[in-house]
């Protein structure tokens, strides 16, 4: 049961015990969000003066228990203003620069583009109101939230300022409307504050470039070799294999190749600590940040492979297979050819399609594990066996659907057009390349330096060492600088 | 990690700090809900005696640290008494009135229809105790949720009660179990807050009816074309066909016209504001009912969307497919036939599952970005970019689809049945409307003054207004009515 | 918005109102979790000393603001130290026994293995330093979390300790760090709390096992029925069907039964309280778990229906699908047969592959609603509509499914391999059943009385029972036990 109450007092403060709910809050402004903010206002106990050009006009928009006058009454009533109206009408508020000595302002604005100005809002309110107290907060909740009631991830209102006593008002404030508020430091932090809102989606920008790069080298590859060389060699014309067939060899290299790139980063920071003999050397930062973006590479991975598997079923339903279908069918009709079953070309294709779904099937857990409704529910080591365990074995079935797709065909002169390998082989470097990495780190003896550089062992560090063991006994060891 | 600690106490309130938490509680009941009342009770540290008519046989099913005694031997010994029975059982503790006298009764209890009785539960009870305070509360949780803890979204607890007292006594206890008590006001509202757990999915009734009247408009429209058409023209039974070609072609016009009507609302509102020339003239109630359900009309489109590529998808696996296709081949291997390549018809069909596919995979991005838990993740400008413009990327990329799924149909003479036009056609009218219109509202001049109007310009009102440039320089002028 | 804000403090607890965020404290340890630990305890405004072995090698890993200096020089300055390091390095830090003594140590460790020691590792370091306070905390939060800010499912923190006051202690510390801390009591629990975040899915575990049992034996009846028979009766090597047609004859089979699964114990339950005549008796403990367990079984049931659904789009894409077709059209090319059209066999496909979507779909509603995030947002009596009534309208839908599927296989003689039955008529046991169970309790008479059973009354208890009516008013009755 979601739904807002509207009109009604959360009680989780009560006004005779909590001074901050009897106090009168001012909100400059008319738009959508000085009306949010006044209902949120009025529904945590405040009482709400609202300031505006019109009061007349603007009242029917307001809630019946907000006062709306005009602004010179409004902020007469208050010492704490929400300016909710754009950046460029500020100085349309110069006029009240009088009655606002000694109170306090918010800045609620937002910008269209990052660093759209050379100082930040809040800085340019506070340098027209210097008498006032100036705090940035509230630009990163939105209106609808306001509405709404704070949900889980859109709890958090950051608050800066150069006055700590205002700063604490303010996240009083917050509290009792039921958002947390978060200290940000000074004035100077407020352009950091209005940036925040205007990123889109930045754990994704590498991935999809990734992503995309991947997609335009193998779809070329693709080209070159099932479009262009029939072209040149054999002046047939193969166009339209374009839009299907083409881009239905291209996805899944690219999900292959993704997936196997979400196990990489963990490869190579093992190889590092092996090779380091450490767990307390920094990874390089761009290792560091493979590792962060992991989840975002994953889940275009199985964008890429659910694209591919509609494609892949889709290809029966084209007019070009019927007509090649037919074309088959009257040949051997036409040659009275009875028995044309090659069993090899079955069992490939029973395989590969088979072995196909269970990847996709395996991928579509670890997409699903990865909601955060989901992930939240796991604990650790049940979001490592999903994630890193199936995951591992999802790269490892998708390698066999790789070579049972493949099959002799890297052994077929015919295939190599231009003296370009088939495709599937050019895909399955980078994934066997962590299969194989996985398969030496499961050596007793790698695996147990592993462990061992885990639980703290540092080479070259004479350390008495200890080893948990099976049986929960300790084996300990001294230890020099030789192992 | 989720589970509930059953039996272990949440320490956020202190008994020797909180009185509330050493307070004694009772609770009249023995079923699920009293249960389930008394469980969580416990957990939180109050000292719980349970009355029922068979203490006996019922002490089995509740907790060992509530005390289960005799109904009169319970109320004696609590001033806060959960009453968990049914309203037909409110008659049957009349024996214990002078008992209860001066406590508070919490009425607990649900209908199982919306104003199924003359006056609400809570009153009702009032009626029969006229010396207890009685507050109506809990009802809108679940037993489930009283068990297993509250989560975000079943937090809420509704309060309601003619005494002020007891309702911040029943508050207090409400947030110590761990929810958020929500003040509703006087008795009169009980009967509002017993109708809330009754609603069914309210948003959703609308746009279920809409998409429904759609479907069975199409349905017959296609009936008529595909079935009653070839029966009486041509006497040839194509029966067959309603099960998956009938419901296929109908399914992507509902799903293809209900997308567009996601959309239509927002150029309507933007239309009504270049109209008026203002932001502050509130919209019609239909529409502003219509925005508030795109969320539901969109979701419903998806479902529709993604029905139909599965029935397209299993457009091959039929028997009549197999029949079709043999019959081809066979009149033409007799008729020696052997070229039957028709370059045009293959390009259109590559192009159309294309294109078909890349809108659903854009229309799963919109449905994933729905859900509560990404879309709690996202901020406005995130949440907007992704609805906004990846969905009229996805309405474009539709109308690409159904166009060359038309191709030259709209052209051919045998395509109108009865006078008939194809179907494509129809549904193509309020998505062009929808891209043109905002094609429109992107030309320089009118989106420059829908800019102003949201900035906060008024037609008519000569008002200093300043613009932000591209530069984040200002570029001021005075504006009269006749601009 | 959820992004960590590293370096800014929550201004929920003020440290000049609550002196514990002015607090000293200290982390031993330069791991994963002693860092994460430190940059949680910085922002929540607590002084955080760091004690490491190599301080100047570690300092790097540490935020700024956190001192990093030698473990015996870290000891001194608080009376509060997390010991974050591995169980087998509690012996090195005897050495700092005097310093430790009459402080809080809070052991956040976790093991590998369930019960992996003899004692928990709480209770151990509490052996080690018998002079200090051990309190047991934090292991179930994972690093993750303490960096990135607690989640709603991962926010409770299990304390236990001997001494209240040092738990009381680490509880504050706790809910300025934005956890929920819950007390499981004394140093006797921490063997429980260490192993709770060793648990892998512990409700998946069974209704996994049910899905395997049941998709071998079914697998094996298939296999028998479509490979083995064949060879031996007719010599013919039909092995090529194992990838998929046998796969994809068992896994409707194991997704149907299933589907019947989650609705039989519900049926079971109602007979029970149909028979004893009452709803107080508690059902036996099978029935009680697989009632818990219905959630996860209906979940794999969709999955096996999601992969049957791929397999089957995919029937025409293989190989084998392609020769038979060719096959078979070369022979009726050869013989001249015009027309093969069987409308039996079109309209038997059309209906049961439309049914089997349409089963799909709702399926598919199902399965999304059971997200927490939705299931959070609906109302009991929506969840209920959603799982009990659209449930079983699936599972009636399955039933048409199956039955048209099947048609009149199961009278055809042919059919019956070693005098084996057609296996889709072994899937029909369970959910006829129940569905029969259902229709038979929709009958009035048991209708009514199942009701009044779950209001309250009871068989052979004397009991004035009221029956609330369609139109609000009550019937009252006396009942004996007669009825």
């Amino acid at each position: 049961m979601a739904k807002p109450l509207l009109g009604h007092r959360s009680m989780e403060d009560d006004p005779s015990i909590t001074p901050a709910a009897s106090r009168t809050i001012g909100v400059l402004g008319s738009g959508d969000f000085a009306r949010s903010l006044a209902i949120r206002l009025v529904c945590s106990g405040f009482k709400v003066v609202v300031g505006s050009r019109n009061p007349k006009r603007k009242a029917g928009l307001f809630p019946s228990a907000a006062e709306v006058t005009f602004q010179a009454e409004a902020v007469k009533k208050t010492d704490v203003i929400f300016v909710a109206v754009f950046r460029e009408h500020y100085s349309t508020l110069c006029d009240l620069a009088d009655v606002l000595v000694g109170k306090i302002l918010v800045d609620v604005s937002n910008n269209i583009e990052i660093n759209h100005h050379k100082e930040s809002n809040a800085e340019y309110l506070a340098s027209l109101f210097p008498a006032c107290t100036v705090v940035k907060g509230f630009n990163v909740v939105s209106a609808w939230t306001l509405q709404s009631g704070a949900r889980d991830g859109n709890k958090q209102v950051l608050i800066c300022s150069n006055n700590q006593e205002a700063k604490r008002t303010i996240a009083e404030i917050a509290q009792v409307m039921g958002f947390t508020p978060v200290d940000m430091g000074c004035m100077s932090s407020a352009r950091e504050i209005e940036n925040i809102p205007l990123h889109l989606l930045p754990a994704w920008k590498i991935p999809i470039f990734l992503a995309l790069g991947l997609f335009l080298c193998f779809f070329t590859y693709n080209l070159i070799r099932q479009v262009i060389h029939p072209y040149i060699r054999e002046q047939k014309n193969k166009l339209y294999k374009i839009p299907i067939e083409v881009v239905n060899t291209t996805l899944p290299c690219v999900a292959y190749v993704m997936l196997s790139l979400v196990y990489l980063p963990g490869v190579l920071a093992a190889c590092s600590q092996l090779y380091y003999g450490t767990k307390y050397r920094r990874f390089p930062d761009w290792l560091d940040q493979w590792l962060q973006h992991r989840k975002q590479i994953g889940l275009l991975s199985f964008f890429c492979a659910a694209l591919h598997a509609m494609y892949s079923l889709c290809l029966p339903m084209r007019r070009s297979h019927r007509y090649q279908l037919i074309e088959t069918a009257v040949k051997q009709a036409v040659e009275k050819k009875m028995n044309i079953w090659v069993e090899e070309e079955v069992w490939r294709m029973e395989i590969y399609i088979s072995v196909g779904i269970i990847a996709l099937g395996l991928l579509s857990l670890l997409a699903i594990t990865s909601l955060p409704s989901i992930a939240n529910s796991l604990n650790w080591r049940e979001f490592s066996f999903i994630q890193s365990t199936l995951g591992f074995i999802a790269l490892v079935i998708s390698t066999l659907h790789t070579l049972t797709y493949g099959w002799s065909r890297a052994f077929d002169e015919n295939q190599y057009k231009f003296y370009l390998p088939p495709t599937y082989t050019l895909t399955l470097l980078v994934p066997c390349t962590v299969i194989l990495a996985k398969v030496i780190f499961s050596l007793p003896c790698i695996q147990q330096r592993l462990l061992r550089i885990r639980r703290g062992w540092e080479k070259g560090r004479y350390v008495k060492f200890v080893l948990p063991s099976a049986t929960g006994e300790y084996s300990s060891g001294e230890t020099s600088s030789n192992v």
